[in-house]
């Protein structure tokens, strides 16, 4: 396939600046916009990739949408696929949501994961399976349905139980300086996790919160098991609990366990060398 | 200080094992206890060290409080303090708490943290204290209470988190293999975490949580932190959900959210080379 332009809408932030080289070795030229530009990429490009805020990316598809022809292909990048997906496919180009499933601080996309819903791909999708596979990329492909019921776990999940640990810890108003001198090695993994997430934009996460239409039943799912935890423990309840643990063993199997262990293991090795 | 001989009470489990030949370089003999010669034991030692299950640990100790001489030391490993340090302050012995802040894989004490409660220490403390630095452990001294508060945190909270974690995975009805598939680095990291905590033991998880004085006011400032922020994103509070999130990183301090970057960045080259 042969691809004159690539046009980025939201092209000069940090995914844009990444996706830029990566573009250029696959097309004639690639135009980055500062959203001052939007509606000139948008006509001059034959693909044309959303990369904006999870918050805006609804209102800047469909503000191009007159614009948008059958020959070219819409990509976005947005950490949610649904929303975004059903914005595109209201345009008569081909669409295909993306996730780099990464942020803009890697290098490269060698062994990064890619995820694509292909959801009107029409000839497009062997160029882009090809252009990442060529670039080392690990990629997926499935519905966004089913992407944004996945990342309503590896992220939305993920980022909720590291600050809602971190939100007890202030609350219980113990330093965290002097937490650390008592640290067991896991409790150190635990706050560097903590400390990466809260290290990063409170708008990102919140949106990846705020958006993912499947988060609400996890949210649902992790009350249940809240409740049912915590009443375990105030009953003391042995046989609930070792029923409890027994079940997240067999549902988490041998292999998570095993890896877990030695990963983990590497890691706590790790720490003491960087003491 | 001249040591004739250590007793290890529930000497022939792991953590006993451990101990017997460091004890050995400090006393003539350490004889070990499998619970049916607990009192011939308690009688010919100078210092009476009990590493039994958590659960069983009071009733232990109250079953020798008969036997036991002013002139013996008694120290325990047990995960809390509170209770067993109250337990062994019964007898007119010198007593020290003590709890080694790691499991019995590790191969000597050296960086090891070891917290110790001297409650009635006598002249022992000078020998306890410098037995450890000897061995090149990292001594922390503190109350009972204290030590309890803080274990609430670094142990109870971390273990809770995570098994929560775990749980709500499994109530989604999905694969973790096939969540894998879809990992971002950070949702590896508290995978492997979860499988480390699951590949432990049942009985020692929940004797720490049902056992901990000082987790009750933890799970309450938990729960309280759980309904806030849940309701801010199924409301779409932005405004709330930026204020809970600067208040964790100013919680944190730019310090941990510093070395949690750092350190978890090390963690994912490691993930991605071991691939």
């Amino acid at each position: 396939m042969n691809i004159n332009t690539i046009g980025i809408i939201g092209g000069k932030g940090k995914m844009g600046r990444l996706f830029e080289p990566i573009f250029k070795r696959y097309a004639k030229k690639v135009l980055l916009s500062d959203m001052t530009s939007n509606e000139k990429i948008a006509k001059e490009s034959d693909v044309l990739v959303f990369t904006v805020p999870i918050a805006s990316t609804i209102e800047v598809i469909e503000s191009l949408l007159p614009l948008i022809r059958k020959d070219q292909l819409l990509l976005d990048f947005t950490s949610i696929k649904e929303k975004p997906c059903e914005a595109m496919l209201k345009s008569s180009a081909s669409v295909i949501g993306m996730h780099p499933m990464f942020g803009p601080s890697v290098q490269t996309l060698e062994g990064q994961t890619v995820v694509l819903c292909p959801v009107r791909p029409d000839e497009w999708l062997d160029w882009i399976v090809d252009l990442l596979r060529k670039e080392k990329a690990t990629v997926i492909q499935t519905t966004p349905e089913k992407h944004d019921r996945m990342m309503a776990v590896v992220q939305c999940l993920v980022h909720f139980t590291s600050l809602l640990f971190s939100k007890t810890m202030k609350e219980e108003g113990i330093n965290p300086e002097e937490l650390f001198q008592y640290a067991s090695p896991v409790y150190r993994m635990q706050l560097y996790i903590a400390g990466r997430i809260a290290n990063q934009s409170a708008e990102l996460y919140r949106d990846i919160q705020f958006q993912n239409p499947a988060f609400e039943k996890t949210l649902e799912n992790m009350t249940e098991s809240f409740e049912t935890m915590k009443s375990t423990i105030l009953k003391h309840d042995g046989d609930k609990f070792e029923e409890t643990f027994k079940e997240i063993q067999d549902f988490l199997g041998p292999e998570i366990l095993d890896e877990g262990q030695t990963m983990t293991n590497m890691f706590i090795k790790l720490m003491r060398s960087s003491c």
